[in-house]
């Protein structure tokens, strides 16, 4: 009953390889002799890659690796020497200061709601904005000799794309706030023990393979079952229980789905594999003729 | 001083047997022969016992277990195909999904709010709607063998009964998710490590043991106190530390009492039991004649 | 660059002593004969130690210690049968009782949005009211032999001064709920467990080592990127993700600082101190002649 | 299409006249020698006649109006002398009272979150909780000579049970103080001004006609659209527009219906009546045997 | 049985005159001379004379008036010129003008929380800062010719003590953006019909004698009851129905006061004037010995 | 001082005439044979509209008119009957209706938070998704002959682009329950009483005129103080006082400018027009090279 179409042609990538197999998106950042750091075709590329998982029925999940030692030393700092110059001198620089923020931000927030689960494999160093970045993930693996740094504050400034917004939520405020003013580095045993990551590999293929197993187990669910929970999840977080169960109720009427239920239901009776549709969204309103 | 009139005779309940000595009350889950699934008699009677239990005086602490190998399978499935038919296809229907819902929930809302601490006391499985329910309970223990599951994704559906509001404001929100995505099990000795079980026992007899024992420590407190503070714990969870403040403030004028402060100073100097007045709801306003 | 100037004279204080070095204020709770408890001095003179410090440009950071074998034994009973006396049975009464601690909450929640980050270096026994106030620290260091207990409901009463609020935010839910309603200790092991706590060392002195170290490093950083970090995280706590999201674009426009970015990067490229300007409070308009 | 079902019999009730015609539910406060003040079983059957509401599927939209002079004087001040004793003397005493509150708010908020838009016919004086009430109405129809009056001040009390939590949504803050703090009556043109009315009439007779005009027009409309239009409206008074768009689209995924939409469109184009399906609660689960 | 203590002797004032009279609290802008323009002595001088009003049991209600053609022209331009200087191009300064508006802001949130209800008279023009000083208070009455003017953004700045944040609560929004988007002059009578004022005079003689008339009345009631109807609005105002039912729930259970019920119906029955107990704050708890 | 650049060329519109004079944008819907209703291209042309409108630093407040005898007939409904097609009976499906909505809702979300202020001028009907439109504008005037209806309900649906959710916060809440549930016409007289609009004009020639001098007057403020008064009321209609006020100090750290205040001083003295520079967005980060 799936959608066995090939999905279209993904964007071309240079910061990036992106594949969909068996319903499971990669997305791997693969300039490891930049040590994957964000620069101006990094964020633009990343934007257009999630517009098109966004778009794509074929993928239920995205994992999210990195390639050579770290995986991401975080902002590119010639970015802002390059075409951006920031200037706060004046009210007027400082209002498109907020504008540019605005943007990045907006590229980590499509990742945090991407219509379907991101876990996030990290080795090495995830550092600066590669923190901001995870914390947009929904499931966090490391390896043993990982560590999360919030380096901004290291070079003088506030780190403002999302780690400050996201840590408190993931990991005991008092760490948090550890972190944020210290600039030290948090090493793949305390994340694992405060909650930051999900578990803990020795090695970047162990890591791979269990991302890659967690998220074909992802994809075996019914699409429009994991894209609720994720709505409600998030939805959970940002309000109160209450509030939250209302919400619970105007979902549930909307994503509940007989088909699905008996077709799991039925599967594991005759232990095999369930079939559920894929959610194929309408194309942009927007971009009709 | 405290009140030692026995209680007025519980509702008949076949699901479940309650009872309240010394200011314990105790509610067991037995039907074991069918896994102590959810049905409607079981939700009914649930309903019931609480709103007994929310005007008994007597009662100050509630513990929750149950019987036979697995504390809960979950909703029983049969539900669903009884007397109950879902039908999402029309808009119609689907509203009528709300409702249902928003009655389920309010069956776990009445346990969460209700006038006394809860201890939910968790051997084996705990899953799917058992899930939602001892989420909804103030303390949790386990058994070394017990599991926590979302079970809900695996039979194809959004759970919708408070585990996805209420999980994450009791675990990190990386293993919520986690949970609500895979439907796999987490083991006792994660669930203590995240902060979802206070604490594991080897046998279930050790875990009531204790269970009996927290709660004969919570039974010896002012009831008005406890009231209160359970009142100011729920409110800080789902609003500012500021709002919170303020809220103390409304509560503190309302709940303090000198009386019950001088008698437990006494009695710690005393060296004795201290003697506290009940809680005496007023009966329900709308039903006097 | 930064401001050598001496600070001006701190207020006298009987119960603390106060310093200033190298940018690091230290607040020392010094009445061990008294287990440090806290009377109507102790609040007194902690409102105007911290109005004096949101004033002293040279202090960067906050380091509270205690003396002796317990850090706090909370509020001193004795407060309550001296001058203040509270009739919870007029309804004037019980306002009054809301205005009074609005006014000691008010101390707690000036200690929370302090300017300066504050780190809490706990040994032995922190009771009642010294939760209250070391959950609005940042930052909470403790020796192996320290415990936490939630006092005041073991003599009869809500704890009222932002324990309530606070602790929930800190620490699972369910940790924070048995500490309430039991009274029961939590030792130094379960709060480094549970995120309460970021370090445990052995001894007092190797405590009081590594944070006047973790001081120093939040000391180099820029203190108006600390200032800022402190407030997003603070913002972050009580909103949306959203909300904190869009809070940060303003935030950020406000605060970044290019000479304080040049500077970092210089000084780490030279490989030698950076030197950041002090944040000088503009001496508070009502008090212009 | 729509059920023409006869609705089961209505409960039986001595301070109301309760009927259902063409779809529209008609309660009328029949004990004008008593000026239809609150007693208990005011509240009592005023409970009942609203839960039998929820469950009526012919019931689309309900018309409140009253018998005699004035609409409703209020509380009955003797429910407070006879049954009901409050004693805030003691914390226990005042835990109760909390209790009580919420019981009776509770009857009013099933008022306002009705299945059903609600229209209030008021005549003469609106006083005391009969304010309360009619702000948990959705429309509100008054007469010329008609008033309104926080009359709870005037007794030396705070009004409890929603006037001062419904006016300041639907009345300028500045007048809804007014009256609040000084108990004077807001005559029917001022009423109008502000936004507290949607009309003013004559005679009661008139009024009557227009609401049972309006609640006509209401009918006609598809109850499921209806339903959802109340869920979005109250959820958008409490929330922010941001929030609120986002429930928006669960809601309307939820309550969409093309059968709806075609018919609708049909029966303008045919000039004729539209026929949509009444709203059917399923049974309330927890009643299932 | 009230108290008839004389009031401590009041903060000497220049800019003010201030006097209580029958439970009527009156502070007059008393330098016409200056437009009654918003200088240093004027924000420190009204801080102090709330501070005082707040401990002084025999205050109940607070009328501000203003003399001369004008009610105040806001704030005095040369305040910036004089010992305060803006400096917004570093980052430092930018956090010091946060620390200064914040201690502005404060002075009017004291005013907007003051423990008693405040009814602003105003003549001529309300201009600018006085805008912000108005909407902080709870019911306005003006004169035929007064005028109200968001004059910030005349003089090229954003208004940022209070009216952006309270005239959006207080009038429809497309008004308020009107008024602070173009700067225009509102006339009385278009702040009559949208609610901004509460009533219109032909004189300030006229417009003062019905304000203390309406602050007599006010003065007339129980002031717990004053009170706790002021913090109920204030709460409502910023939060949702269902939290604010709750919130009244605490409230009510903090205030009733049976004796003042009795008082204000037996004063009614025998046609005399009621006697309420004062409210009297306990000193300040960090102030005492 | 202020640029003088002409802006680049706007997107080539077939619904809309699109200019930009003297700092006013003007946006005229140009479809009177259709009666400007919404269709794909509308919506795809509004979109494209206000991103150029963004980016362009001379525009500094939009005023939208239109032409024929109505503003807008609202929805096409061919819209749905040609490449759209919903399909409500699969969970799927309604996921996609979700989407589609979102995209729809984040156009008109556009709009209003648009740097810049908006100004609608209204002629006629205004009706169904016509009025989600005008209620994300700033300021809305209209003719004596204008009518607003929420069209939606009387088409058997509910209103989904942002009716629901902003006529609530423009107007008394029980006048927009009134035309949601009754689908009734508006008058311009109405509108006018309650603040749905600014201000009536006999003509719509008289309209257009009174629009642009009034957006002439805000184009003559400082674009960065006129933009943080924008985002001031946003929040501030989204938030309670007290945070809004917090915002606020951020904001005007980031904001404020002291030669634009200095400026408009120095023009009103000198009885000459101020001249501040226009707001000059950064390239999109992400789009650059």
């Amino acid at each position: 009953m799936t959608s066995n179409a090939t999905p279209a042609t993904p964007p071309v990538l240079s910061c990036f390889a992106l594949s969909v197999e068996q319903h499971v998106a990669h997305l791997v950042l693969n300039r490891p002799e930049a040590l994957n750091t964000m620069h101006p075709t990094f964020w633009r590329e990343l934007d257009a890659a999630l517009s098109w998982l966004h778009m794509s029925p074929a993928a239920r999940v995205l994992v999210i690796s990195s390639t050579g030692k770290h995986f991401s030393a975080g902002m590119a700092l010639e970015t802002f020497s390059g075409a951006i110059t920031l200037d706060e001198r004046t009210a007027e620089g400082r209002a498109a200061i907020f504008d540019l923020l605005s943007d990045m931000q907006a590229t980590f927030t499509k990742l945090e709601t991407l219509r379907i689960p991101v876990i996030a494999a990290i080795q090495g160093g995830c550092i600066g904005g590669a923190v901001d970045m995870v914390t947009a993930a929904c499931i966090r693996y490391c390896t043993a000799d990982a560590f999360f740094c919030v380096q901004e504050i290291n070079i003088g400034m506030v780190a403002d794309v999302g780690t400050l917004q996201r840590l408190p939520k993931l990991i005991p405020l008092g760490i948090a706030k550890e972190m944020a003013y210290t600039g030290r580095r948090m090493g793949a045993q305390r994340a694992l023990a405060c909650g930051l990551v999900n578990e803990v590999f020795e090695t970047q293929a162990a890591m791979l393979d269990a991302a890659l197993q967690c998220a074909a187990e992802i994809a075996s669910k019914p699409p429009v079952a994991i894209w609720g929970s994720k709505q409600a999840l998030h939805y959970a977080r940002d309000h109160s229980v209450e509030d939250s169960l209302r919400q619970m109720g105007w979902l549930q009427s909307a994503v509940w789905s007989s088909p699905n239920v008996r077709e799991a239901i039925m599967a594991m009776q005759q232990k095999r594999s369930p079939d559920f549709p894929d959610l194929a969204p309408l194309a942009r309103f927007a971009d009709q003729g």
